[in-house]
């Protein structure tokens, strides 16, 4: 492997971080989307966390026009690609949109160029063959980054299985955990294990089993977890929960479904973002030290 | 309320650490069982957690012999409950045991003795008419008492609403913290969302979509927790495992109970307790530095 350049498409919250930990792990970024209020975003994204990495003490101040220095934001296609090692795509989660993307960067990109997706819930043969080389296609897919740490390598049935050990030595020099998803699977490894638990969890609110406190208080106190399923929930955003629970075919699903919806999504209770989902913020009551009494 | 003694049937390894914990927070403790042998059990369990709360500073050892002096353990059903405020039953996981066990100390117990089912699957609704007093029977489970702090507290159609606060109040007294399971759950709120996160490993396992130490790295880093769901089994225990499974309906349910009975119990791979499970002990591969690359 000889990665110097690497392309991210897609300057949303997750491009940006893998963006500026590419730049952080020493290769040449290029970051592209289609505005420039994206590309303003994610240049702000990544400001912030080198402030929060810097007052964590994991990233000395002075570093940071370096790092910066590595990145290059571009509304040019044909500049983003040019003489690119690697490509990781996070553009929007849409089957149709991601197929357009990978013709039209399939076609720009130099022959060497190896093709990654970042997508969450689809899957890589999907849209494989769009980007014209099969082969050199896998889900290389990120969690934050920061945090969770963990990368999933998924190949589709007709990636070249030397891309693997590749992309495993590619994640850890991002500082990552990679793991193996030895078929391709909806929401990889951990997603398919947080969807479970957050399912149940839906379960026992849309049951009247147990009130929202008393879930996320369970799983905290037994588990010595700073957050519940459904703090977590408010943290990935309501809207995003509902978009994968109401395709999801089960009754409990679909009754967890429309208590997202009625009570939150059309209220505006977007979850942390918006302010108010099953918590308030900036305060919610499981982070109070009387949460568990 | 006015609890000052506190009946455990059942000296198992639960019983022992509700037992113990009682003993703790100042009540006297009658431990009943069938044979001496499982009240010598009993007696060594406590002194082991004894020793690891003075190790780990949370207890003064010249406290030890007045805290396992305030613990009566009797092999006479009458001894066990006499003049006893309170009973927390954590025998066998049998409903023909259970229903037998409250037959026998509903007449024996005395008019003022509430009782409580420590059950870990079954329903209290299955047993309570057996003790003669529905009305003062309640399901109040712990999990392990010490480290996993939550104790649940679930009525049957038929438990008077005034055991609600009253074992609020006791459980905190037993620091615990207490939630309401609202209706009868097989696996109360945190056992039901366990139960899933297994699950939905199990699955990933029997369809191979990945490793077993992959499934574990990934919910270890991603969430910065000890260990996954396959450390987690081996530390419930795979036949344990195997029993709550094997009764799930589902085929998902089917084919990781086929495996947990063919590939581990037939074995005699029951986990930690036997030396080797889904990991080998006491040294697991999880634990190991190099686990999480």
């Amino acid at each position: 492997m000889n990665i110097k350049t690497i392309c991210i498409l897609g300057a949303g919250t997750l491009g940006s971080r893998v963006a500026l930990q590419s730049a952080l792990s020493g290769y040449e970024v290029r970051v592209y989307d289609l505005t420039q209020k994206a590309l303003d975003f994610s240049l702000n994204t990544m400001k912030k966390i080198l402030h929060q990495l810097v007052k964590a003490g994991q990233l000395e101040e002075k570093t940071v026009p370096e790092v910066l220095g590595r990145i290059e934001f571009t509304l040019d296609p044909k500049r983003a690609v040019e003489n690119a090692d690697f490509i990781n795509e996070s553009v929007t989660e849409e089957i149709e949109v991601k197929k357009k993307v990978w013709k039209q960067f399939g076609e720009l990109a130099p022959e060497k160029t190896w093709f990654t997706t970042n997508t969450s819930y689809l899957l890589p043969s999907m849209f494989a063959e769009e980007s014209g080389r099969p082969s050199r296609f896998c889900a290389f897919h990120f969690h934050d980054v920061f945090y969770s740490r963990v990368v999933d390598i998924m190949p589709h049935p007709g990636t070249d299985p030397q891309m693997i050990p590749m992309l495993e030595e590619l994640g850890r020099k991002l500082n990552q955990v990679p793991v193996l998803v030895k078929k391709e699977n909806p929401g990889y490894i951990f997603n398919t294990m947080l969807m479970a638990l957050i399912g149940a969890a839906g379960k026992l609110l849309t049951k009247e089993v147990a009130s929202i406190e008393d879930v996320d208080r369970s799983w905290m106190v037994n588990f010595h977890m700073p957050m519940g399923p459904f703090g977590i929930l408010d943290s990935i955003g309501l809207d995003t929960a509902w978009h994968v629970t109401h395709k999801l075919p089960d009754a409990a699903s679909q009754a967890f479904a429309k208590l997202l919806k009625e009570e939150y999504l059309n209220h505006g209770k977007l979850g942390e973002k918006s302010g108010e989902g099953f918590y308030n913020y900036p305060h919610p009551a499981y982070k109070a030290k009387d949460f568990i009494l």
